[in-house]
């Protein structure tokens, strides 16, 4: 049976998730070829060595670059905050390393297109972090959008909300600094967008408001700071195949955790999803009796593929961590060369594209048409 | 006991509304002047005659006018189409008469000046159809904006959604001819900006993008005819308070009959309100014990006023007729000079304002600042 | 145009209930006899006078027996406390008046018989005021169940549960006296029992636990009294077309407000209800293809008639006294010999034996089957 | 760092669901013993090595016998049908092995006393499979109750519904066997008397209800044979705290796949939850603002420990198979000899012995008080 070996770099929110996912792929599939956790860096070598003890790595560095030397290491997860990325991801693929990068991309978009270059030149698989279009219902919602269940998409509207940036009392910290991005654009819209992407195409053009709801924070040890970055931030769009539609986010918005919510328009019906109930999908379908239309809210179940690996019986429920094992099985299906269903470096620089776009649109407030190559 | 007489011009889904309303609004309310069912006017005098009867009018008439010159008539009840408002409005005013006038006020924006002015020149009561405002649940959200309970509000969402334009498949109607107004802005975004004027004051600046899901409907006989009206309008706006917001309509949205969502935002919680579920509101509030926080979903209940006129027991629902049973009263208040939550025609002019400005923003592709007066 | 004239007992909660139908049913459905609101009747005669002008009835008194002798009434609405509707029932019936009287018949069971022969020897319609049959998702239900949507129904659980007890602070008043009844099962349970009627037929046999949540509760002016009444009580019941069921309720059930759940299983699908969202009802069916079945959300719309009397616009919702308003119309159908949709006193006596029944099980810590005449 | 060996009995769903438990407790939770897995047992040997490479364990075997004499074997998951539980778990835990069992114990109720007893001659861990008591949703609920939030508990219903029996067109298995057990009861009501053990105690006296939905099933090959078990059961009980409650299960109920929904009724509040939303729990409080009580809808966070060893972020959501992992980790805790949240073959004999109690009580038609030892 045929091996993969495995690097990670980082051991945080992220870092963690991928080592639970490196883990699982073999049981929950079964049909992955084996996979050797190899090399674990963290920039602290104490953690990372503790680290991999948990995640049953075999070494451990404080010194990334370790890992491209690393004969045994084929893949590397990079889950690094997003300013490294791009030196990280193209010394990897330039070291012949595939590559499973969190997203965004990149803060600046010349990083992006260089990394994009360097796997093009590489022939790797460069495969991004965009856990959420893994979620079987996502997948159905794709396939009722090509089996027409809801006919032709009209209209389009999408919500990314959480409520971390939401206290007004909490410090300052470097999501409040220009140096981080634009703010709950990039930090978040990416998912969204990554949906977007996935389901429907490009988008051709937009405009934005972004909004900051608080002007300044507390500063640890005393006085205040000016925000620079904004938590808001609101889209409208039309999509390249003519659909119109609204993108919102917000990572002040008190009382929510994870939503991610979208509702799409068609000539025939309609389908509403939300995150925070990432178990259920709901469809609106025209041609049923008087008195008998409504919305059909489906819950998860083997019906809806890779369901079934995780869970025989249906309505049981997958969870956040589930949707990044199926994420890192089509990355070792990508490997393999095999079908996968994955935003990749070059679907991810559409969505570094459209986000520039957005905030250039802000700044003209006007509308941006969206040059893709 | 003092009383008070009643015309009505119109005899469908609102004529049919208001008439209830006439007869519920003393035994719900108690507290009333006596309602006489006067006169009843409809283009159709033989409907006017039959309509008479079931509603409990006195007299009936083909003609409108006729209403102007009764004595007995003190307020009129204005149904018929949007086009008909001003004349009818501006006659019945100079006659003395109060005014219920079904929203929108006018077509164009300069008709609704001329009410407003009549309005202003007779002294009379001149109330707009804004039913929505009056639901219990939404003056419990303006009490608690009030009370300050999720503090400053520092961005909106308001969503119109209804599916009576949805299927391709209808004939072409008027609708759809350019002359009935923009679409669902001015036929249906009416409705939550009156909740924005209500419960947050007034639009400062807008951007817009408005969309037709159908570019031409098949015409009764043969041929199809281009639509000239946008079933889609969704709007970036600044609440002149500072916020951010999104307002988002659409007439052609399949499975949404009569959804107007509201999602508050502020620096202490949020708030979260679907007319699809009249007698539930959501409030999120911080401050909570670690692990407890949550929305909390509020049943409609007596201690929501005027909800226990309607039924002593909490939780057993009130219906949209029952909103235009509170905006009836509230016009009698209007009428003896008494405290009074409408929207009569100053801030419906606002209302008209903020429509044509987003018609415009839609035109420049760009923002519009609204200038009121 | 016919007409028919209206007495009224009492002006609580539901002596306005009344009152409101009688003023609603001709404007709301257009084709009834015209109302003739003639006499209302309250002990406190001063209170009656009042309500008489509020309601809009012509004449008042503090003795119900007037409205016997009042050849003006045709109808007589009884809505005072149940220990006083035997009398009033048999007594109005036998001075050749129709009935409508609220729910339950009578603490007695003799009572319950006097009445109904009271009712067949007079011949007039006596139609008891079981208003939740008269939703109409709850007639979609029952059109749900003749269409066999759902197949065999073999299982049926229904919840009735409010609040109005819960607080263990609350003085002792009479709903905890023996001479009030059993508690929940007859103050209550009478509604699940009218749906159960009207959906599946009789109840052939029961097992009952009622429970006391408090033992004892605080006097007025010092001291404690034992509870001798229950206000909880869960049943295990057959219907005779042989499906079992679970009937649960609770009248000091925390945050329930109005709560009357149905979930109805059956050999193609089933339905689920609940009043406290009283426009919506939830059905599943087999036969859709892999990864489509699910529950469907169905909104009330005019194809649930008479839902497009009030409103003919789709999701726009009824409320609790739009039902007393249907059930109305119904009993001037019944007066007029024509199709009913009511519980009159035959199938009235079906409940109250059920209830009796009930009662007998938990005594007995046993099964009781029901003997129906 | 100490180290734990593996054992596994079964490579069916919930072979899978430990297996894919043992890889990930290590990495999820950081401070157990290193899991080794190192022997893995199926009936069918070929697919026992297959599934080992899968599973990453180290041997594998046709007989599960090896794994009591393989030294490097500590504790064994025995995941086999469960008439085999018995005598594995008798002769594992005779042999010196910690055993993870799924539920239920044993179709008879000696066999459930017999492997407690060698629980207990062995001084082993013995650990049964009941994964739902692990979700920290259900540990806040417990946190509730134990800070008094909802005062007093004075009644409870609980329900679990699936519709793998629901289709009367599928051919008789096992399940429909008399010699499976007496359906419902034990296949499934397991499951809420854990909830119930673990949230309320012991339950003290129950009356039953058993039905048969479909009264025979075609056989493969042609004809019919009876059904012998019973699909639905319903259950009234008392616990011995005093609250009266109700359990209510059915596994032939079309539309419900993992529904386990519980109700608590205290004389502060209620709590409402349901599996098939697992990552929410709802309580209600008195002690509100007028206008302000309803239930409170809390979403799962890191402050309901352990999810934030899984997501770090709010709302994330968990899956069916992360409670699997909690429970893993408790298992560990117990063979560490520190406190574990579990229910071991104590706790698992008076489950047993309370469903006993109930198709006693079936065939009694009475009330069955349940004796502990």
């Amino acid at each position: 049976m045929p091996s993969i070996g495995i690097g990670l770099i980082g051991t945080g929110y992220m870092g963690k998730c991928h080592a639970l996912a490196w883990n699982a792929v073999g049981p929950v599939f079964g049909d992955c070829p084996i996979v050797r956790l190899v090399h674990l860096a963290d920039v602290d070598a104490t953690l990372a060595n503790q680290k991999a003890a948990a995640f049953g790595f075999s070494r451990s560095t404080g010194n990334w670059r370790d890992l491209l030397s690393d004969p045994d290491v084929e893949v590397i997860s990079i889950t690094a905050p997003n300013a490294f990325h791009p030196e990280m991801a193209i010394e990897a693929l330039n070291a012949g390393k595939h590559i499973w990068c969190e997203k965004p991309m990149a803060p600046k978009f010349a990083d992006a297109l260089a990394m994009r270059e360097a796997a093009r030149k590489s022939g790797r698989a460069a495969v991004l972090g965009y856990n959420y279009i893994q979620n079987p219902m996502v997948r159905q919602i794709e396939k009722f959008l090509a089996e027409d269940a809801i006919g032709e998409v009209n209209h389009v509207r999408i919500e990314m909300d959480e409520d971390f940036m939401a206290d007004p009392a909490e410090f300052f910290y470097w999501k409040s600094d220009a140096s981080s991005g634009y703010g709950a654009l990039d930090d978040f819209a990416v998912h969204p967008l990554s949906l977007i992407r996935m389901l429907f195409g490009r988008i051709a053009s937009v405009t934005t408001d972004m909004a900051r709801p608080y002007s300044d924070r507390p500063v640890r040890g005393g006085g205040r700071r000016a925000v620079e970055t904004h938590d808001i931030a609101s889209v409208l769009f039309r999509l390249e195949q003519g659909a119109s539609g609204v993108l919102m986010t917000n990572r002040a918005a008190w009382g929510r955790k994870g939503r991610l919510a979208l509702q799409v328009f068609g000539s025939k019906g309609s389908i509403v999803y939300d995150q925070e109930r990432m178990n259920e999908v709901q469809i609106y379908r025209t041609g049923t009796a008087a008195g008998e239309a409504g919305y059909t809210s489906i819950l998860a179940a083997p019906s809806h593929p890779p369901y079934g690996m995780f869970v025989p019986a249906p309505g049981h429920g997958l969870g956040f961590n589930d949707l990044k094992v199926i994420e890192c099985r089509h990355l070792l299906a990508r490997i393999a060369g095999e079908p996968a269903h994955v935003i990749d470096f070059e679907k991810g620089v559409d969505i570094e594209r459209a986000v520039h776009a957005m905030a250039a649109a802000h700044e003209k407030r006007g509308w941006v048409d969206i040059e893709y190559d």
